[in-house]
């Protein structure tokens, strides 16, 4: 039995005999960039994911990009073209999401703990509030008396039950997210009472799952569950946001998941959405899956040492740009990301060996004796899968090194 | 039998029914500060700690502040006039130390991924580097002669051993850190070929060791390992820096370091080095210890959950300021830091509850199910044992929320 191994990395070509991001060698782009460590995105595979999305999903459900997955002001404008809505996190993200065009009518705002002045720039912008608790109701009343605006709100419903095999499990159980479905008929009482702007629910209960079939039942259990809800709202049902939580396969033995499966299902449900809630469009929320894999961390290999039979590659990036691929973000047990040598030596030669950065801690680990193309001093490593929660989910201060750069090609 | 208790957090005394820093209540700094949430540091808990270890540490030890625990310029002015040197892991940490007047003479830089810009840095800058590879030698030989100074050089050496009970082992077997201990008569001669200043050596075997007899023997180990390596060196040992990895007690169950153990233990070693390496200084290395219990980082309430009979207090603060008290970092299995509502409740009520960040994930969570007194909405968290790793070693852009401030009391 052989070990497992990484699910094929695709839409990387090659040129030159070096690895390409949008058919550029990726020396070249280190060129232009300037210096690296930096972060390189491909416009087109973003593309070629949203159509892969559109092709999979049926026609009337809407996508929408989860800005907190990579909040890249070039690549926003990008995406913003592509979707139908934008996701966003926190005050800073919505500004982001206007400045790149967004909709305010297709932005809406999710997060446990809004602030009052986000609440009130959500307010005043004109977008969608996810509400997560009854002190928001109250607060989104007050604003609107005052701004002289109708707050629009949907509902985040903190589910009955889990999605089995997530990632992260967001939904089911105690959780800080949402309303819990059975306090929800007094928090929709509570909208009406306030005369809030009611459009619809907010089901998530988790992400980066592989699983298509556990995709599939959430989606069938959160319509149910916002049909057993639409009861209780003041007014019809516009919108009913399933969330997302589409996985990529990072880690040896994960398989990517069967898109196609998901979207014969959610046809399904947007069938039966169509009769039970006429007026609601579906919409899925999606970050991760949508630029996960269209992005790759590259860093330099400035040393190269032999350690009592073990190699180490020592580069200029590390943990405190990637905090995910060195493991220490979420993971339990550390496993190696798909990492690459850029530069594919001519001799094909191959060697086992750990890629280290400069931080004085054995936490800055970016390959942990992984089998790569035998490499020297000066040439580029990159880390595979690095388009979400890469740059901004990293600690860039730790040790005072350069923050890395960011490039979309 | 009860259950794991933290160790008693000192130092943080009480005024007017709220914890206070520096003798003044923490809900005035929050005022003095301007916003929430940031984190304080104890400028007289920093001076107290420092002259316990020269208490406990024989006098003619020497005391340096690792950098890279908590570079704050404030802090690093404060304790540059306190301990005997700065050890900087950056380019950027060393112009810190400089600017805070550190004498380049007690500087040193240790790093496994210098570049060739950071060691000219430090070569003009007159500091000593640790050398960690061969590359390194022939690096500073070149920029000597181009800037016609001579570096001074001491060897990091990969100790043949590894420092037992460390909660992170930096050497022993194949490291990234330092030149292997039987590669390092090689190294010598080849910083005597290059005519490189030979000063010493650095043997640093791990961090956040709480056993006084796993210290000590690293610090015996250590000695015996330099006395050996400098039959081989061009000219006598005039610094050995043994490390520090003198631990503080964050989790429940752990008891501080028996500081007088290893103080007594030292003045042992600093004896034999007296005689074996006679114009030899011991230097001591510290970052965490000096700090770290220091600092607090505050938070607010802006909403109180309860779902499905738990009560989360959602803060303003989170993973995206104190990543290492959210679990992710370094941790395998997450566990709670010391954490506390400021303002005692006049009722003495308790609760048991969880502190969440505004974050839109389950790892956004500084608090899971601890016994804290009753607290509403606008009460201030503190989470103690915050002064190292923590601002600095945190993502501060994931989400996009405003970054925390800092502030020396």
């Amino acid at each position: 039995m052989s070990a497992p191994r990484h699910a094929a990395v695709e839409g990387f070509a090659t040129a030159g005999g070096e690895l390409a991001v949008g058919g550029v060698p990726l020396s070249r782009i280190a060129a232009r960039v300037g210096r690296t460590p930096f972060y390189a995105y491909d416009r087109q595979l973003v593309t070629a994911r949203v159509q892969a999305l559109r092709a999979a999903l049926p026609p009337t459900v809407r996508l929408h990009y989860a800005i907190k997955a990579n909040p890249m002001p070039a690549l926003l404008s990008h995406l913003g073209r592509l979707v139908d809505g934008l996701d966003v996190a926190s005050g800073a993200e919505l500004r982001a999401a206007l400045d790149a065009g967004g909709d305010p009518a297709e932005i809406s705002f999710a997060g446990p703990g809004k602030s009052h002045d986000e609440l009130a720039q959500a307010v005043a912008a004109g977008i969608l509030v996810n509400i997560e608790s009854h002190r928001e109701i109250e607060l989104l009343h007050g604003i609107g008396e005052r701004l002289g605006l109708r707050p629009r709100v949907a509902v985040r419903v903190n589910p009955p039950y889990e999605l089995k095999s997530s990632g992260m499990k967001m939904g089911g159980g105690p959780k800080p997210f949402g309303i819990d479905a059975e306090e929800v008929p007094a928090a929709l009482a509570s909208i009406a009472a306030r005369r809030l702007g009611f459009e619809g629910f907010h089901v998530f209960s988790g992400s980066q799952n592989l699983r298509a079939e556990a995709i599939c039942e959430a989606q069938t259990r959160g319509l149910e569950l916002a049909v057993q809800l639409a009861r209780h709202a003041p007014s019809p049902v516009l919108s009913l946001n399933l969330g997302g939580g589409f996985g990529i396969p990072y880690f040896p033995g994960e398989q990517p998941l069967a898109l196609e499966v998901v979207g014969a299902h959610l046809a399904g449900v947007a069938s039966a959405a169509a009769e039970q809630l006429p007026q609601a469009h579906i919409v899925i929320e999606l970050g991760r899956y949508i630029v996960g894999e269209a992005g790759i961390y590259v860093c330099r290999i400035i040393d190269r040492k032999v350690s009592r039979g073990e190699v180490f590659l020592v580069t200029d990036g590390g943990l405190h740009h990637h905090l995910a691929a060195s493991g220490n973000f979420g993971q339990v047990i550390r496993k190696n990301y798909p990492v690459a040598i850029a530069h594919a030596s001519s001799s094909e030669a191959r060697e086992t060996v750990s890629v280290v950065g400069p931080l004085c801690t054995p936490l800055d680990l970016l390959a942990d004796r992984m089998e790569l193309a035998a490499a020297e001093v000066g040439d580029l490593v990159v880390v595979f899968r690095s388009g979400a929660y890469g740059y901004s989910a990293s600690p860039h201060g730790f040790l005072s090194h350069p923050p890395p750069l960011e490039v979309l090609v």
